[in-house]
């Protein structure tokens, strides 16, 4: 250290010390109280990407405190149902929650907005969105009415559109199919005349087998090739409409969250902040060599969805929206602000991401 | 709180009390030593993105530790030159810098793949490579050999081609032309011709306005709207192949880092992760509107470079790439292994992010 930061630190009274390995100071200690939060989760235990991130995050919350704060981890069904988790934390019962925020859409389909909606936001985008479009105060005044807090904690990136036993040719294609897929993008494909229907991951496999389903709809390559679902249905097709990029969230009782000192809050942000990108990272690594295994030893056949089904995505997907707005003034305010920053960044995407990424791609043939 | 944890807590023994809010637990309290870190930095003060990104940075390394982790920070100038940021913490005179690893490619060109290279990656595929692909490892073998620990903290997204006074249609155009552009992406279009030069943010557009260069590229919209060249270059073109994902960097002082605990080493990473996606969507968010400005209010033409110019580009970064790999064993490694990464998530990116945002902003007319 320099002398003249020695003169310029006494003078605040900061430093007592200096050790010799760099600026760790020998006193005083700083005493901060010790935290529990019990936290679940809406995934299953070690569930690729998404459990084990969810643990990941919880893991490293307690490992930045140093163990100040003490985090019990609870996967899906071992103290509450997954989708319990909401009202587990709601009610004060625990104090966080990892999952996804439209699985509480029936609550209020402002949710929806907070994972992903049908041509909604991509990764970078939704970050945007969140962090400066003011998507965050918007959340948090919609959670807020329910007593939680959230923060972004995670994204499966853009998935795949899903596994279907036939080409689809035509937006035609779609109609009576019966088709497990959740959320607003069920909604979507049940206006094109398919029977959309909601399961659990553990239960999809063997509806396909059995040919209770014809088509499901998944995570992508990494977390879809676990299920084996390729074994009931060989065409796999992108890009999806329906989660162009699954942001996954932390939810905090909000009287817990209060509770807190404005470091602890800092602080959980930032262990929230990194595992939304580690989980991404993750995804974007893994599911390129997934897919590639899907393709060479699982005779998977690779397909791209037409432009004349996107159009009919399109229009289905802007009737759905429409019935989200009817639902309230709050989901109405939701969706304006979400489609400003999807026009937004949507177009700044095209000249900078976009356009890089398609130009490096032809001119290296990847 | 269930009746069920304060059995299971009490047997831990970590339970003394349980506040009312929550789980804030009363006792016993967790004492951890005062750290100082004297940070400098490559960045203006306070400049738009880079410089407010770092400052914010600093200051959410103090928030986050409730003041034990004190931080002074230093901009550009205040204490060091912003290029001798590296040096100054490398020699242990202070503990961090936040900066661009490229520019220490004098010492190894290796830096340049830890901020960006041109036809490199874009911000998710760097993120992976460096989380999930073993591009952190080899950063810390790079950077460890200067005594010197890295972490990614910021980034500016994929960045504009340049500003030209002239429209560019082929390849032949970037002959003779001096333009301002430093690192390996001035060294690209000296293979195709031009002259390239290195010159400070703050010395581009007298220059500019003088003819002494006849073109420059700074950043993207957002932080060039502010140097003003469209007072003297109308042509706004996209995307630049030079760097299309600069990564920013907090280095520390390995010694140091080595020193810190296990939980601050943690704390520091979760810090500089939250800076990393912060910084990205601010960016994210303030270019489109910025490029609108641009565009409606100062006649700035918007142009897209040619494929016969992208086609040249390609040609010349191969040579470039020749070149570093030359320069050492480790220098190829981790060209390999940033040419691997490129592969795969490159791939990955062609039928997600790409193939979706494509298909959407068509149907909606972004």
């Amino acid at each position: 250290m320099k002398r003249r930061d020695l003169l310029k630190n006494s003078a605040t009274g900061a430093v007592a010390g200096v050790a010799s390995a760099g600026a760790i100071l020998s006193a005083p200690a700083v005493a901060r109280e010790r935290i529990e939060i019990n936290m679940v989760s809406t995934w299953p235990k070690d569930f690729p990407g998404l459990g084990t991130g969810a643990q990941r995050f919880a893991k490293r919350l307690s490992g930045i405190s140093d163990g100040r704060i003490q985090v019990n981890y609870f996967s899906a069904g071992e103290r509450v149902g997954a989708f319990d988790s909401f009202d587990e934390v709601a009610s004060g019962n625990a104090q966080m929650y990892h999952g996804a925020e439209y699985y509480w859409k029936g609550k209020h389909p402002g949710f929806a907005y907070f994972t992903t909606v049908p041509f909604g936001l991509t990764y970078t985008e939704i970050n945007a969105w969140i962090r400066f479009g003011g998507g965050q105060e918007l959340w948090d005044k919609l959670a807020g009415e329910f007593g939680v807090k959230g923060l972004m904690c995670g994204n499966t990136g853009v998935q795949m559109g899903g596994w279907f036993r036939k080409e689809m040719n035509s937006a035609d294609d779609f109609k009576g199919l019966k088709m497990r897929m959740p959320g607003l993008g069920g909604d979507v494909i049940a206006k094109m005349g398919a029977s959309p229907v909601s399961l659990p991951g553990g239960q999809i496999y063997e509806n396909l087998v059995s040919g209770a389903i014809d088509a499901t709809e998944w995570v992508g390559p990494w977390n879809d090739e676990i299920f084996k679902f390729y074994e009931a249905a060989k065409f796999y097709y992108y890009p999806g409409m329906h989660e162009p990029g699954a942001m996954l969230a932390v939810g905090t009782n909000k009287a817990f969250w209060d509770g807190l000192s404005t470091s602890d809050q800092l602080l959980v942000e930032a262990a929230t902040a990194m595992e939304n990108d580690v989980m991404m990272s993750e995804y974007n690594w893994k599911n390129g060599d997934a897919l590639n295994r899907l393709m060479s030893e699982q005779g998977v056949k690779l397909r791209e969805f037409s432009d004349d089904i996107y159009d009919a995505f399109g229009e289905a997907s802007e009737e759905v929206f429409e019935d989200v707005q009817d639902h309230s003034p709050l989901a109405k305010e939701i969706h304006e602000s979400f489609v400003n920053a999807r026009s937004k960044v949507g177009a700044w995407a095209k000249i900078s991401d976009q356009a890089y990424v398609s130009q490096r791609n032809r001119v290296l043939g990847l």
